[in-house]
Formats: structure tokens, sequence, C-alpha cells
């Protein structure tokens, strides 16, 4: 075994290429045997082992800085360096990041989650290189999906023109999460197959090389000629308008291919775009064979490739879908609009049956979303199906182009509060706050799959402008559902269960938590009222009133941020409606950022659970005990 | 006259060529007319005269959809729509909006303000007409700087894949506000000026004329070639890759030049891309010879182009500018970053004094925002200066890339608060609430032009993650200055009045609001206190402890959302702590989009005046007077 050899980068330096073709074998063994286990981002990693050990033998990392887009491929790289016996630990709570992580190494020099933000970073690593005078290396590697987010297209712009030395590999798999989309996508499908390039390229060399024979003045053209088209006639033409020298297509499982060409890019001064094209999940042939599927995996059977999973009710993605399709059956308004994300989101079953009306833009989340108010204003009814987290980079959209023009978008938000093994930069904990300030915004979570489906309804009748469903990455409750979609008033909140002890204000999943916490206080002789506040905004403002006069304890719970969330909203308006209240705490996602680990562990860690909830209120109540014998 | 008698785009159907020209000099003389009273985007609409004249000449607005970007070159249009009328209110409160403004007319279709959005709204526009079985054109008008934005790029892509009809003229003056920054640009420049394109083309036409005669094997080459060569050879191969057909270069003047393409284009399937060159300021030898200094300008003499100033304090722009220099001279890690907007940020003066320490990414706020987590990762100190409103374009890459990884990026943020005559799309009235939120965020505000010297001093001396300071599109207010900028401790508050009948907590130009009501409070008996709540985050925990305890009536004032503002921070802080409080009150922007007009008559709409504050406080005050002689 080569593989237990490399304790880091250095080890690799003296390998020849056939030692270097074993350990990939080897590698790939070790993944596809620990991610049996564990899950995680399988064929990202599959696809990129010769690529990976191509840059550890070719270049000095840390030193030498390799970014890596998105970082879910980064596997190969951490095994290369020093972190191979953490792996039983992938992505589970405290154990070994499915991202770049500073923390777990000094060769992890960038951390993401998010994607296309790899060329940004490359050059202001390499504009700080240059300030400082040194001269490392600078390698950012970028997915063909990456590369139509928008911030990469800036990135791009701006590199071809600062003209600095930095080295961006395209690894070229033909699919992001989803197959991809775009002009870019077929642009580099030419370069990779139809040969005009190549054999255009051919052609017009054998053609100059005869036309002296011509003679005359037509040679006199076809040498300037020869000097005005040369630029033109390159593979990478884009690349090259961009003002980077391009390299490639190359091989990116071949050794030799992946050397030459790097070697070839060391002599190259400014920008430098090397095209490498590698294949998903290769090596395994379940993953070879469906590398959609195999992307992110759970644990799975090495032999049959099946996975295992869970059993449970239908998670609310699922039951989007489904009442997606059901209302767009009977409303022709309705568009489903998603960034790169049809799997993710629950949508391959309405792009199906509504090829039409489902549109997939790519990695271009702020583009959907302006593409949204436009449709709205056109009188469609986008819904626009989108992760928490990845709608963050269409703020600017939401605010300007859609509420601002009071579209009738519809925000379908998945992956709302926690979201698991992904951890720190998908956590959908932030859109409350960014969102309930922007004026026209309806904003509403379900407390279980049967009100997803009325919220549905709700958005699709309501044409007053943009309206906003947020729900978890979780399984649904497994509660009866409604046959009808029956809309619930805009703004109305709903009481859950009587008391008159104190009041739990709660959303989604943490009524659940409320609920627990309530049963076990009954115990106590204490009870709990619980309110489902589905409408984080408007507010039902008829019920706050009614509760501020009551002067109960309240509680709110959401597992979104703290700061800006649900329960900085009631606090505003009983400020606004200058109304003394009993103390209202707020339970929430804390100021920090919460890392990967189970949703349990997530919750638990920040204090999330129904024993806190049972600890903050026995701490509270004493006090309600001495208000009501003490003087009015 | 033949302006006069154009009451409508039907009005231009029947004009000859010889009638437009006439006509677009009429409507040069009477924009430099009426702006010269008003102030306004005077170079952009003279650079479009003839181009939007061909557009109401050849196409049926509204019926057609005409879509400009950002919009601030879209007077032409609203003279030739009916507005021609209302110009001597242009900018002003109630009057002529500066952007297009759909209820001011049935031809302005889409809303804008910010930039690169006009893309993505050309294509919902398209999908909404194909879906509806309707056949009107689409026309996207996009100047050359705002296609470096991301969301344009995304948009780009998008378009090309589909294979929509719709138009995108690309309104080529060589500058968006400033010049222009990019690989794209220098692509453009390309096409224009260096003939290599053209001349490949008519080499290569010669060339394979001539071929037929070399006969043989060779002729077959020469004709596959020919085909597969075909693509290349056209100007905007750029676009071309994208999945655009390209016509142009057209001189944007020239009417005959501009019909003939249009009529070109309309026999086009699919997205196509026109390039028209444009001049900004055409026709204005003042605005031709500085376009620059011309995009936006305040009113001016016409015979002289001198412009009318106030004179004031400095703005805080250019004291910002000048502290940066001061600071920059003596700590080698500052570069300064700005998003295509050196002018407005004042940054012209740095670019001359230190030309290798700032960087003009172009209109890329995400890619810049990014750019600077790196820069700040390996060391320097980037100071990313930007107008709060362009900022929300940032947002994801603030809290993913600068804030998760704790970068020290210095946010110099511009245009805080309400901007006046640009209005809605253009105030910064969000960025504490989209700010706040972020873990590892400290937030300040200067109070006056020397604090914000001092917070210039703090944000550079803080090393331990991302620092912002906020400040508004106003004058200074003529305070001294300190020699030294001497830094502030973070999360500190500053007590600036003192008194005991009630505490206002306001900051930045709100404290000026706060000291005249103030004054006018204390004719009445009533002695306020009041606090400089420069840090918005963090917030002083100890005053606020101290001020609960005091038990004083508080009123939170702020220049920016309600919503998540700083007044819901110092709630959220007491009901962390479970302080009960006197009540507190918060005066800021409420839930809606304030248009243009003055910044007063901005303030004033909303109540966010002294006025209003002495009536609030006159208000709550009466229940303090009653607590002091009741029970304590």
């Amino acid at each position: 075994m080569l593989l237990e050899k490399i304790s880091g980068p250095k080890d690799l330096k003296t390998l020849s290429v056939a030692q270097l073709e074993q350990l990939a074998e080897e590698i790939r063994k070790f993944l596809i045997e620990k991610l049996s286990a564990t899950g995680g981002h399988l064929a990202p990693n599959l696809g990129v082992v010769e690529l990976t050990l191509a840059l550890h033998y070719l270049y000095d990392s840390p030193t030498d800085k390799f970014i890596f887009d998105v970082g879910h491929q980064s596997y190969v790289h951490k095994i290369l360096t020093g972190r191979k016996d953490q792996f039983d630990t992938l992505r589970k709570y405290k154990g070994l990041c499915g991202f770049i992580k500073r923390s777990e190494s000094p060769h992890d020099v960038w951390e993401a989650g998010h994607s296309s933000t790899s060329l940004s970073a490359a050059m202001g690593m390499a504009l700080a290189r240059d300030l400082k005078g040194e001269n490392n290396k600078v390698v950012a590697v970028i997915g063909d999906g990456a590369l139509t987010g928008g911030m990469a297209l800036e990135a791009l712009n701006h590199i071809g023109h600062e003209k600095k030395n930095l080295m961006v590999i395209l690894n070229d798999n033909e699919m992001s999460i989803a197959p991809n989309v775009g002009a870019l996508h077929h642009y580099l499908g030419k370069i990779r197959t139809d040969r005009h390039y190549q054999k255009a390229k051919e052609d017009l060399n054998q053609l100059l090389n005869k036309i002296p024979a011509i003679g005359g003045k037509l040679a006199k053209t076809a040498e300037r000629f020869k000097d005005s088209i040369k630029y033109l006639l390159v593979s990478g033409i884009l690349f090259e308008q961009f003002g980077f020298t391009y390299l490639g297509p190359v091989d990116g499982h071949d050794f030799n291919q992946l050397i030459d060409v790097m070697e070839q890019a060391n002599s190259v001064s400014g920008p430098v775009l090397v095209h490498v094209i590698t294949v998903k999940g290769k090596g395994y042939s379940p993953a070879e064979a469906d590398s959609f599927k195999w992307h992110g995996i759970t644990p799975y059977k090495i032999e049959s490739g099946q996975v295992l999973k869970a059993v449970g009710p239908p998670m609310y993605t699922e039951v989007f879908s489904e009442a997606l399709m059901e209302l767009a059956e009977q409303d022709k308004r309705i568009v489903a609009v998603t960034p790169a994300m049809p799997g993710g989101s629950g949508l391959l079953k309405f792009a199906e049956r509504y090829p039409n009306r489902m549109i997939d833009v790519g990695i271009a989340e702020q583009h959907a979303a302006t593409m949204c108010a436009a449709l709205a204003m056109e009188g469609m009814k986008p819904v626009y199906a989108v992760y928490s987290t990845f709608l963050q980079r269409a703020y600017d959209q939401i605010v300007h182009d859609i509420c601002r023009q009071n579209a009738n978008v519809i925000f379908a938000i998945d992956r709302a509060g926690f979201v698991g093994p992904d951890g720190e930069t998908h956590h959908g904990v932030f859109d409350i706050p960014y969102m309930r300030h922007i004026p026209n915004m309806v904003l509403m979570m379900p407390k279980d799959e049967n009100e997803l489906r009325r919220m549905m309804k709700t958005a699709v009748d309501y044409n007053d402008g943009p309206i906003a469903i947020r729900y978890p990455r979780i399984n649904g409750l497994g509660v009866a559902m409604d046959k009808e979609m029956i809309p619930i008033p805009i703004g109305s909140w709903e009481t859950v269960r009587e008391g008159d002890s104190a009041v739990i204000v709660a959303i989604g999943p943490m009524l659940q938590i409320a609920e627990e916490a309530a049963e076990l206080l009954k115990r106590e002789g204490l009870n709990l009222r619980i309110i489902n506040a589905r409408f984080i905004k408007p507010l039902d403002e008829a019920m706050l009133l009614k509760l501020a006069n009551e002067r109960q304890h309240m509680l709110v719970l959401e597992e979104g941020a703290e700061l800006g969330g649900l329960g900085s909203a009631i606090l505003e308006f009983y400020s606004l409606h200058n109304k003394q209240t009993a103390p209202i705490r707020i339970m929430g996602v804390p100021d920090v950022f919460v890392e990967h680990g189970s949703i349990e562990e997530q919750r638990q860690e920040i204090g999330l659970t129904t024993e806190r909830v049972v600890t903050e209120l026995k701490a509270l109540l004493p006090s309600v005990r001495k208000r009501a014998t003490g003087p009015a």
C-alpha cells in the first residue's frame, strides 16, 4: 500500500507516474469504502483523484495556494494532507468537515460551500502576493457548472483585465449537481466533442502552409491573414477573449497529460485556464452510471451500490413537489424556476410533466430572481424554488426587482433552519432577518406538511405581491393530508394548544419542541398556550394585542438567527404600539456560525431543545406566580 | 418645432429620416435646457437620443417591451411618451422620476436603478410572452459597463441556452459611470478600433474566393474549412459563443445605420445582440469633453458648462477619502477596492497616489467582496468602498466569504440613509438589517466627520474580523478635526448630552435632530439625555444595562429600516437579559419604499424630523412624570 506511506504532499514528490497511478487506485478504493459508511460527496471526489494528485505532485502547498470551488471535491486533498485517518468522522459532529476547513490544516487556505467563489479568491490571493512581493502559485479548481455563477464571470472579466499570474483549472465533467444549463455549457460541449475547432485549426495550418505557392498579391494577403486570425484559432477562444491563455482540453485521468499541461501552464505569463475533462464517479460503476444521484450520497452497500435510506413520512421537499404539480394543473400561470437544483428542490417530476413551465437557469440565483419578477409582471405565477442559503445570493434582486416592484413571485424556500452534515455554509438560518425587513414581503412557515400544502394554495391565490414559504430539510410529521388545499388568511396565527401559565410562540419544527415542553411542564401543573406563528410577516396583530393584554410571559421559538428574527418582530410590534408586556424571551440561533453534525446535534449545541425550553420556562415562571399574588 | 407635435410614439411613425434628425436636435436642446435647471443624468441621455427615437420609430411600445438597464438613460423615452411637460419636476419630490417608473406611463414596463438587471427582465418577458402565445418584441438596452455585472452574464448564458426571440442593444460608449474595467471592455475596444476582426473577415473572404482555383485535394479541405471556421469570423464572436446572433457595430447617431441594423435584427430568429456605438454627452461639448463628470450633474450654466455648487463643509465621502490616504501612507496593508465607483466613493486621489493599491473591479459587487476576503486572509487590509444600496448585491459574499471566515475586511459604506433625488432604488436604509444579524460583523456610524476619521483608524487597527462604517450622502457638520485619528473602543457609546427626563439613542445625522428636539423641549423644562450609539454592533451593553436600571423612557432614532435596525437590537438585548425597561419607542424608516425628492422631504414624509421627535416625546413623557410621583 502506497497510501499508508503518504503523510503529506512531500511524500508524493519522488513517485513515478506508475506509482501515482497505483496511488490513485488506492485512493479510489479508500473513498468508496469510507463513504459507504459515512456518506458524502463521492462522485465529485472520484472525478478529481488524478487532478488533485498532480497538483500536490507539481506544486508546494501550502506555499502555493489551492482553492477548491465549493470544496466538496476536496476529499483527496484532505487524504494527501494528513487527514486520511479522520475519514470515519466525515461530516459528523466535531469530525472532518465535508468542505475545506482552515482550522483542520494549513493546506486549507480558502473555505467555501457556496459555488463560484474560487476565482475571486484566487484573484485576491494573487493581488496580495504581488503586493507583498512574493511569488507563490495560486490555483483555483472550478467545475463547469460553477463557472456560470455570476460572480465567477465577474471575476473572469476582472482577472483577464489585470493579467495577474494565476491558474484556473476548469474541471469539466459536463455537469455540476444536475446536468448543466446555459450557453457556456454548450460551448464547452463543442470543444469536447464536435471537433470543429480542432479540425478548423488543422485545416487552417494545412491551408496556410500551401499558400506561399499561390504567389503574388494573394500570398501577402495570406500572411496578413495568418497574423490577424491566429488568435481566433484556439479551442478556448471564449476564455482567450476574456484575457486568459487557454490550454487543453486534456484527459483528467491521465497523469502524463495533466503533468504536461501544468508544466506548459507554468511557462505562461498572466492568467491561464487549463481545461481538464474528468468523469464524475470515475472508477465506481454505480457512480459513473448516475453521477447525479451519487453527487452527494447517504451510506450505501459497496457491491450493489444500494443506498441505505431511512424510511419515514415524505420530506417537505416532496410534499412541495406534489402540491406544485396539483396547483399547476389548475393554474396555467404557474412556472417553476430553479437555479441548478431541480433534484434537490423536488422539481424533476414537475419538469417531466410541464417541460415548458420549468426553467432551470443554471447556477444563477440572481438572474433567476429578477427573471421571476419579469415573469410575474407579465401575468405569470413564478415559483422560485431555492435553498434558503443559496437565496442569499439574490438578496438585492429580492429588494430591488421583486419587492420594490411588488411582483407576484412565490418563493419556495427549502432547507430553512439547520441542515445537518453540510454545516455552516448551508444552514438556512438567515432568511427571516434578510427578508423580513423588505417592504411588501409576506413570509410564512408551515407547522407540518399539510400546512405546507395550504400555504402553497395561499401563495398561488395571493396576488398582492411577493410571498414566501420556508420549510425545513426534514421529513414531514406524517399528519393526515386534506384532500383540498384550503388557503390560510394572510397574517393569521393559530392557537394549537390552550393554556394560561405562559405562551410559546413558535414556527415550523419548533412547534414539536413546544408541544414536548408543554407535556413535561403539565406534569408540574403548568399549562402552556402554544401559538403557531405561521406568518412571520405580516404578524397577527390582533392576536399579539390580545396576548399583551393578558400579560402572560412569552417564549418565542425559532430555528433561525435571533438577531432580526420573529422574536424581534414581536418586540418591535409591541414597541410600536407602546404596549407594556410581560417578559418576552427569544430562543433561536445565537450570533454564531454552527458547524456540521446532525440537525439534532446542532440544535443541542445552541440549546434549541425541549429540555432547554423547560429550563427557561421554569426560570421565567416563578415571577409570573409572584405577579399573580402581588399587586395588579 | 417638431417636438411640440410629438405626444406619443405614434407621432413618430410618419417622419422621414431628415425629420428624425431634426427631432433629435430638438430633444438635445430640450434636455440641455431643462437639466440646466433641475440637474440629472445628462450625458447618458444625450448619448441615446437617436437610439431611443429609432426604437420608438420601428417598434410599438408598450406592446413591444423596452427595458432600459438602470433606467437613467430613459429621459428621451419619457419625452416621446407624453411626459415632456413634466421635466421641470425631474427628480423632485412628487415630480418626474429620474428612472423608469411604471406608475408614470404604460410605456414604462420595467423599473430599475441598480445596473445589470435588464437581460434577466427581458428573458422573463420573452418567456411569459411565449407561454401566453403572444408575439411582441422584447428589447433590452444595456451599457457596456453594466454588462460586466454578474447577473447580466448569468442572463447572457441562460438566454443563449434558451434561444428565445429577444433583442439586446449593447449601448457601447466605452464607459459606464467611470471608465470601464475588465476583459469585456478590452474586447469591445478591439472590435471598435483595432480592425483585426474586420480585416480578418475581409481577408478570409478574399482568400476563400480564390481557393477553388487551387484545385485537387486542397479545394476540399478549403471547403470544409469554410464551413467549420465560418462562425469564428464575426466581430462579436464572444456573443456568438454565448449563443447570440451578433450584429454591428453601428454608429448610434446615424439613423440609417440604426434602422438598417434593427430591421436586420428583426429577421433573425433567437436572441440577437446589436452593438451600437454612442458618444456620451453627444451634442453638448462640455459633456462630451468630460462625460464622467456629466454622467449625473447638478444644475449648470448652459453657455459655460459651469456647475452650480452649494458651498459647505466637505462631504463625508471627501473626509473618508482624505483619511484613507493618510492611513495608507502609514499602513502598507491597506488596499482600496471599488465596484466601478472610484469617483462616487472618493477614491480618485487615492488611485493617483497609490495606483497599485487601488483596485476597480468594474460593476462586480460580489466579486469585489470575495476578493476582499482573500486579500484579508493573505494579510492585506482591504477597504471595500461601496454605496449601501449596491452592497446589497454582495450580501451572500458578506455572510459566506467574509463573516464566516472572519476576514479583516473594512467596509466603507457610503450613501447610508436617504439619498435624495435618486430615490427608492438608491436609499441606504437596509444595510443595518442586512448586516447586523451576521456573526462576526462590527458596524459603526459616525456622528460627524471627525468621528468618521476616528472610525477609520478604529477599523484599520481592528484585526479581529470584518468591520463596517456607514456614512451619509451629505456634507459634514464643519466640526473641528483632530489632527491625530484616535481610535474608539469597540462597542462603546458616548453620551453627548446629559439629562434625566428621557433618553434619545441616535446614530449619524439623527443626532442633530435629537439635539434640536432637546433644545426645544428644554424650554418646556424637560432635560433629554442624548446618546451617540456609534456602534450598532456590538452594542454598548454596560451602558444599556445602566439605562435599564434608570428606567427612563427611550427613543431610538435611526435613518434606516425600523424592522431589524438599531432599535430592534436594543429590544433584543433587553429581552435576552430579561430586563424590564421603561417604554422604548423606535423612530426610523417604516416598512415602505420612499420615493425621490430631497433628503429633507424624504425625512418629512416618514416623520423623521425634529418636530415629530418633540411630539413623540411629549406623548411619552407625561407617564414619566406620573411614574416619578407614583410608587417606585
